[in-house]
């Protein structure tokens, strides 16, 4: 670092007003370079984050904060508006567990509005802003920012149809970087694309700096939207009517969001419209850093990094990621079985499923940001016949709730829920932990919860869901896998567990990959002398009776779940044993009632107490009592 | 029953088939006296089913069902679809306990296509059987039936978004009455409004149906939409650009939804096109009943009444409904402390909002169907220092269950969600009933829960939820209270329950108005020589580990809720029991792990064995085993 920096004299957003825009771009550069340097040590979100560095700039420059808010849409582009909020020294620390959180977060800083985790909300947090201000009879600023694919969520829409038939006071932000994190879907983005392709939008924008930079008609003509009188000048200022005008919202012709000048000029204009106006942004994912650039998916969101090559820093690993094991053998049974259809929610990587898009272009759907159409539409396909497969993040397939269990569950349709990145994901922190599908799904009659220990359960787990009716939740965690040799892919038995170390004084039922844990722990008590069953007990729904009572002979039942504990599968099992009429000593460990802010996982599960020296203590602690 | 009625000659939709407009119109009236008839006698939904008697006659008279699809949104509309798809015998037994169900339902048949329970999931639902179809290499027809107010939903937004861009072959009838349950709200409904008062539009209209007539041009013209190729002819038939076109869907100008001619016309022209059509069809809730057509929002969903004069035919209920106190007891609260707020999606009335919109009509916010954008918002106002509470459906609450969590519940803001209709409901059956509240409200960190037992403990929950920091969720049930007087609120200790009932042989641990039916068995049971206690618990969340402790030292613990068992309050005792390590025996009482039917509350409770007999004849089996 050097310590001529300027970035280091920013110590809050108001020393950016004291800065001309030739000495923003300077800083622009350094937050860049400090971004790229934290990142290929942290991992981070790099692509969005450097694409956003000028509009965090210019609108700092611009606004009041923190009187004035700021409401990302998907925190993890605001890496710059950390650093000029008061954490550029802490900044190292992003990401890492008791460091800075990689999105807002609102009890770290009061320049975080929100902890912007799931995508599509901020206009619906911005509206709630906007009214507090007409109750209040102020008059700061509410600022949204919000990707293009963001803006596709239903969430989002209807915000935006909200904040447009009450004329909210607000500046959405669109951030129109022409890809989401796997790529653009639906007509929307096709209507962007018509409307960056207009020839009259770029020729009246050059017009408008012309006219800016005099300070002449157009800054008056642009005030005078407000008040709805110059419909003309709208027209012509919108040449193409756009889905946003018709719903209400001002929309201004996009404009380059890595020159500072136009965003300044644009926001200069904007900010003070008491209507809500959308100011349309261009940018690039990765914007400043070639790799980026030239493969803004990759840099979405990387592990460390060589800055110089962008090779990762670490990739001894032996095995594949449960998510591609995932992808391969869906491949392996949508060959066997052309019912079967994959839908994805604009995570066509994440959730492995390349391969298959490639391999079977007609029966694989990215809904794109869409969680609730990605299950709606499920439900129509099965009703058709087609066995689905919907693959989502444990944590973003909250969103669709409320439709798997009324579109999915309640008819008894055969559908199946692949939730990759189930259970604690480390860096991402509380938003993106999928720590809740165990119990949300357990609650919904007629769902079935699998939850494979390793990746040869995973596959069999598959292949069993895909042969049973109704639907199946498959849910399996983030990162490598054991290395455990994938032959065929057998059937599960419905409900029936695995006992995989045999012992009379204990019996631990361990949940998914948690069960590896168990091994270990039950290995530690051994040396106590104490005799340790380990169950993996593969379902969390219906859970296998037979063992919970065969468990129930012991001294203790332990169950251990990578899920919450209230509402997850050994609350199940406390309730099988109540049925049972057992009065059996339980332990019953997983995540505790409080939100697991980020960190390495295995810190994590340390602090949680379910590494495996904590959780050999607590048992020891309950045999003893 | 006249037996010269044409309506029993209808065996299936085919028969429609055989007769001619004139000859449905007949049927149509046929339709509208047996809706009246039959929902006089079992209350119904007859606002919407009336509206739609003609789209659904016209369209059945012209598809092929069940090959040919028929997708409701909420499907509380499709009584006529029931008379003509082979239920008219049935018809009498409509929302009965065991009878015909209020909403589509594939169990009952082959007719019904998906269980129409949520608004705005039929597009999506539409777009799965139309990609089947595209699969499958198929011809059948995907209609989907959607009003206004649903069509704003965020699900349907994004549903629309995808099928415009992949252009799926269906016809999305929207079903325009100008009014959803309680009245429409948003952008979009200017936006509809403003279409419908263009003139351009009626003279089209009338311009188009000419030349249907005469078969001329424009039926040619219409066709070649779907090949788009003739976008000069496309301007003059939309001559406002629309938000659908816009996004890639082609769109008729609106029609007369109760002309069964001018439905047939436009049915016959969209059915044949390839590409996804949105067919505007303008109809009045109500329509042909004169007491629903005035009042269309008291004949949204009605019990009996006297069909000559509209009157209730039971009024004589001593006690207010929980609805009704709750709204009565926010507006003191609000009076109170101006920084209250009331956040409604759609539901003032139905939430008991009305006259909080009346006395401060600022501080009311009815969003339309959109509860994301609901809690979304309600995180905005409440981070700006407002108190929103957020009243809804306990059922319709699901589809923000992860916005409740991460937007709300992260970062612990001061939310209260009123939750209504928590429990049975009755008679609309398993899409209604809001079972799952408790269980997915108690996995959320940060969150209270609050089971108010009767009108006092409701106002007291709801002064003691605003007082708090940090989200709290108040759950209460549909219908009528006890009579409890009501004086000045007072403020409830969090976590603490009230003993109501002193007894020392069995512990009845009850959340909400549960607590009333375990002081009944309690009093059953006392005449086995039994000495029980009964605890209203108040909080489900966090729950009196105290009271359990104390519980413990019974024979029996008990837990009646009126929710699901799985993830439950109930488990959360057992989990507390197994921490405070009690080996005491446990009966755990509430919503088994199946859909709950239709029917009255006590014929459910009875069902599944929560009825007071069956919950003492379970006791007692349980202390002799």
């Amino acid at each position: 670092m050097s310590s001529k920096r300027i970035l280091d004299m920013i110590h809050s957003p108001a020393d950016l007003h004291l800065l001309d825009i030739d000495e923003l771009g300077i800083l622009a550069q350094e937050i860049r370079d400090e971004i790229i340097e934290v990142t290929s040590n942290n991992g981070g979100h790099v692509a969005s984050s450097l694409g956003a560095v000028e509009i965090i700039l210019a609108l700092h420059s611009l606004i009041d904060a923190p009187k004035d808010k700021v409401v990302f849409d998907v925190g993890h582009q605001s890496y710059a508006h950390k650093l000029v909020t008061g954490r550029v020294e802490d900044f190292e620390t992003l990401r890492l567990f008791g460091g800075l959180s990689g999105f807002p977060r609102p009890s770290e800083s009061p320049y975080d509005s929100h902890p912007s985790g799931h995508a599509s909300d901020s206009l619906s947090v911005a509206s709630g802003f906007a009214k507090a201000r007409l109750l209040n009879g102020t008059d700061e600023k509410i600022v949204a920012i919000i990707g293009d694919a963001a803006l596709a969520g239903g969430m989002a829409f209807e915000a935006l149809n909200y904040i447009g038939s009450q004329q909210l006071p607000m500046v959405i932000i669109l951030n129109d970087n022409e890809m989401s994190i796997s790529r653009n879907v639906g007509a929307l983005m096709k209507h962007l694309g018509n409307i960056r392709a207009t020839r009259q939008y770029r020729t009246f924008r050059e017009n408008v700096q012309e006219q800016l930079e005099s300070g002449g008609w157009v800054s008056n003509a642009f005030a005078e939207f407000g008040k709805r009188t110059k419909e003309s000048f709208k027209q012509m200022i919108i040449p193409q009517a756009m889905l946003y005008e018709q719903l209400g919202i001002v929309c201004t012709p996009p404009i380059d969001g890595h020159d500072l000048h136009e965003l300044h000029d644009m926001l200069e204009m904007v900010l003070p419209m008491d209507v809500p106006v959308l100011m349309h942004v261009v940018t690039k994912k990765g914007a400043g850093y070639s790799f980026a650039e030239n493969d803004p998916e990759r840099f979405h969101g990387i592990a460390p990094y060589d800055p110089a090559t962008a090779q990762l820093k670490r990739t001894d690993f032996a095995a594949p990621t449960f998510t591609e094991v995932f992808g391969n053998a869906l491949c392996e049974e949508a060959e066997r079985d052309e019912r079967i259809v994959a839908i994805t929610a604009a995570m066509a990587g994440g959730t492995g499923l390349k391969g298959f898009a490639e391999r079977f272009p007609d029966r694989f759907i990215d809904v794109g940001i869409a969680e609730e159409h990605a299950v709606g539409m499920a439900c129509g396909l099965a009703s058709a016949g087609k066995k689905p497969v919907v693959a989502l993040y444990s944590t973003f397939a909250q969103r669709a709730f409320d439709q798997i269990a009324i579109d999915v569950a309640l008819p008894d349709l055969d559908v199946v829920f692949a939730l990759d990145r189930a259970g604690l994901v480390g860096d991402d922190g509380p938003t993106h932990h999928g720590v809740f599908d165990i119990a949300y799904m357990r609650m919904i009659p007629q769902m079935r919860v699998i939850t494979p220990s390793n990746e040869k359960m995973l596959v069999d787990a598959l292949k069993t869901a895909l042969a049973l009716k109704g639907p199946v939740s498959v849910r399996y965690p983030r990162g490598h896998g054991y290395g455990v040799a994938l032959d065929d892919p057998s059937l599960l038995e419905v409900g029936v567990s695995r006992e995989v170390r045999q012992g009379d004084d204990i019996a631990i039922l361990a949940f998914g990959r948690m069960v590896n844990d168990a091994l270990a722990v039950a290995n530690e008590l051994e040396a106590d002398g104490l005799s340790v069953r380990v169950v993996d007990m593969i379902w969390a729904k219906p859970l296998d009776a037979e063992a919970i009572r065969r468990a129930c002979d012991t001294r203790l039942v332990v169950t251990i779940e990578e899920g919450v504990i209230s509402g997850g599968a050994g609350e199940g099992v406390l309730e099988v044993m109540q049925e049972i009429g057992s009065v059996c000593n339980a332990l019953t460990l997983g995540i505790p009632d409080r939100f697991i802010m980020q960190g390495s996982c295995p810190l994590l599960f340390k602090e949680m107490g379910l590494d495996v020296p904590s959780i050999s203590a607590r048992i020891r602690k309950e045999l003893s009592r």
